[in-house]
């Protein structure tokens, strides 16, 4: 009988994964077990689904489980949910919905890849059907069945971060009165306040009713209840991050690690033998702060696929880690992020010089040049770049990957200011505003030797 | 008496070490003197003044005389050509064209920044007044002064280098007819062909009339002669690459080096005894090739002129080379290369592979999705990065500068592509177009070994 590769979990990490380890192993037996009933799809793209810059769901599917079946010769399986994992016994226990019948299926090689699941607090009423989490093209479906049958008058985002941004942005071009509730001081936790208070600004612009500081405190039908009294709502978005679907991973005794999520090394490969995991329910190592951390994100969802499957198929790969870059557009202002905050600098036992500098996208002169803010943290003394943050407009954030890739390679600030970053008019300052930030943070650290 | 310093040239390295070396020895005498019009401006900005693009030459201005006298305490002198230099008696000949006198002017210190100037080959009819290179602002002023006198109806650009592409633009947009000849059989020689064909595509289809292997043999007025015929030109752009001005110091006896430009260590110091140099008039090192080059542009004028200023101002800095980076828009087609291209990896003697795919600049399914193509070449063996070459439309160009970061940091595609770069759908697919490159390098390395 052939080898079996048991997939559990139809996105990112455990279709990325599968394919490659079917191209490299022909002779393999592989079974990808998905609960909801889409595979291999832009979760990333709901927001702009619902803003309705793309017309249809299926656009946000990247391979159909049909195409996996007759294309990549996978035994690809939707409404197949795995519900019980037997280690000793190397077997799954699945649920299949469409047929309302359970069955156990027995592997040789696992790959976990559960993916992650919105954080639903705690709280009166958060069961209520108005209530959206964002996580998967099921939950979008859901989210838009509901917006097409009640159009929403008053939409409230519970979070301010990515995904309450991006969703509360979505809604205000569907025409509805949007407001953000945040219970920290500032929306983009992910940013230092002074840049998340630009993007806090260019929401309110857009004419999101942004509320910092306000917890909430229950949801009835029709308003959310906050600390600082009730909030209309007949549709509710839940941004408040999410939590890895390690349950499963971590009830068979497989090892968690960071936040909960399954701890892998550099391999993908779990505590227990055979079995391996990628994608958002497993951790990463972050090669500025040196933690293990989580990070949901569809680009290291796709990276530990690979690897995952190319380790499985037999070949050799590794996922070094991830430096936490994070990129975003909110009406029209571009945020992103790299590496540490000030914050996180500060928490992670740097000492740090932090600058700040304004600039603009192409040269100062040049039609439709639009302003960029850079923020730099470097170590002291060493000047190792230890990450960069953007706020700005068309043009400005994707700047982030030469910090990226800064970090990736330990360079210091020093080293930054001498990079052959190109230049012409239409494109940049003749000293890209990456440089400007550099050379100031050139000058923090000198001064602070 | 004050130490002094003298900066001939007075654009961008000679203005930028300036104002450097004033900033840290306030004590300093500093004079430049600058042989045209205008100093400290935007010369990549004069394409764009000729299309229209930029109403007014002043706006590439960066810092004028006046400014540069009353707030930076630098005696900035316009239309002061230097015609001598002795360094024995530490003294420069001055012909100040204003008020038609010579005088001697004696220095502690000098920095040569004496700049570059369009190729002019030895043609007959080389010198007729309709034929303009585009190096300083006072050729610009010419140039549009001719061209306003008596508008183009018929104009040949020779040479598709970066500027002889961006003026036959200009040129387009203006209303002309416009031709462009090249003598090699591709336009753009800074890529390999098979990506410069896809510019030489792009600019047809804007209307440019590009002939390529023809070579030009003279000019009359009116038509300019080709190999392959006359060809009708009430205006002529010469774009055949530029020569340092290092004849000064070269004939003071200053070491030359790479293609006859000024030879610097990696603190802008020439062969002679306090004399520095800066910007196109000397060379570069090239990190990768190892050999040194002679780069004539802004970017690395500025850069160099500022590590001058503050090694004469008593501090410590160094340039230590340049990656060949290199950017252009023509028509709405995005081009940029840095590194090493397939054909310079072979002259240089690497053994490499090189890779070329096609992706789109945002998600593929988020609206304003734009094509890129990128060709990335790596060592074999090693797989370090050697060279990028990107051809693509709205939002592919920059994507060069990861690569640039990558090649000071010495990275594999191996480290390449496990790159944090950012991602969200307006701004790139789950594996940005850089990644999908590098994975396919890491194939063909991995094959070639």
């Amino acid at each position: 009988m052939a080898e079996r590769l048991v997939v559990i979990g139809g996105d990112a990490g455990g279709m990325t994964a599968a394919a490659m380890a079917r191209r490299l192993r022909p002779d393999l037996d592989v079974v990808a077990l998905e609960r909801g009933a889409h595979m291999s799809y832009s979760a990333c793209g709901i927001p702009y689904l619902v803003a309705g810059d793309i017309d249809d769901l299926d656009d946000l599917v990247v391979v159909t489980p049909d195409r996996f079946r007759a294309e990549y010769n996978i035994d690809a399986r939707t409404r197949h949910e795995v519900t019980a994992l037997d280690l000793d016994a190397r077997q799954v226990e699945v649920r299949d919905h469409e047929h309302d019948r359970t069955y156990k299926l027995g592997f040789d090689t696992l790959l976990v890849a559960t993916g992650a699941r919105p954080v639903r607090p705690d709280l009166p009423g958060i069961d209520g059907d108005t209530i959206h989490g964002v996580q998967t093209l099921d939950d979008a479906e859901r989210l838009l069945a509901d917006a097409d049958r009640r159009p929403p008058r008053a939409v409230t985002v519970v979070g301010g971060g990515y995904i309450g941004l991006e969703m509360a942005e979505a809604f205000v071009r569907r025409g509805a009165a949007v407001t953000l509730v945040e219970a920290a001081p500032e929306v983009m936790r992910t940013l230092d306040t002074d840049m998340a208070a630009m993007v806090h600004k260019a929401m309110e612009a857009f004419g999101i009713d942004v509320r910092t500081g306000v917890a909430v405190e229950g949801f009835e039908p029709g308003r959310v209840l906050t600390a600082a009294g009730p909030v209309e709502a007949d549709l509710v978005v839940l941004g408040l991050g999410v939590q890895p679907n390690s349950e499963l991973a971590g009830d068979a005794g497989v090892a968690l690690g960071a936040r909960g999520a399954i701890s892998v090394n550099r391999r993908q490969q779990t505590s227990a033998d055979g079995v391996w995991a990628a994608g958002d329910c497993c951790d990463s190592f972050h090669l500025v702060s040196q933690r293990n951390v989580h990070v949901a994100l569809g680009t290291v969802a796709n990276k530990q696929g690979r690897v995952a499957g190319i380790n499985i198929g037999g070949g050799y790969a590794t996922f070094p880690g991830v430096v936490g870059t994070a990129v975003t557009k909110v009406c029209s202002t571009e945020v992103a992020r790299t590496g540490l905050t000030e914050t996180e600098a500060a928490r992670d036992g740097f000492a740090y010089e932090a600058v700040t500098i304004e600039s603009t996208t192409r040269a100062g002169y040049f039609p439709g040049t639009k302003p960029i803010t850079v923020k730099v943290v470097a170590e002291r003394d060493t000047g190792r770049l230890l990450g960069a943050q953007i706020v700005g407009e068309e043009g400005a954030a994707k700047r982030i990957d030469v910090f990226a890739t800064a970090l990736t390679a330990r360079l210091t600030v020093f080293d930054m200011i001498s990079l052959d970053l190109s230049y012409a008019p239409p494109f940049s300052s003749v000293w890209d505003p990456v440089l400007v930030a550099a050379r100031k943070a050139v000058e923090a650290v000198e001064r602070g030797r």
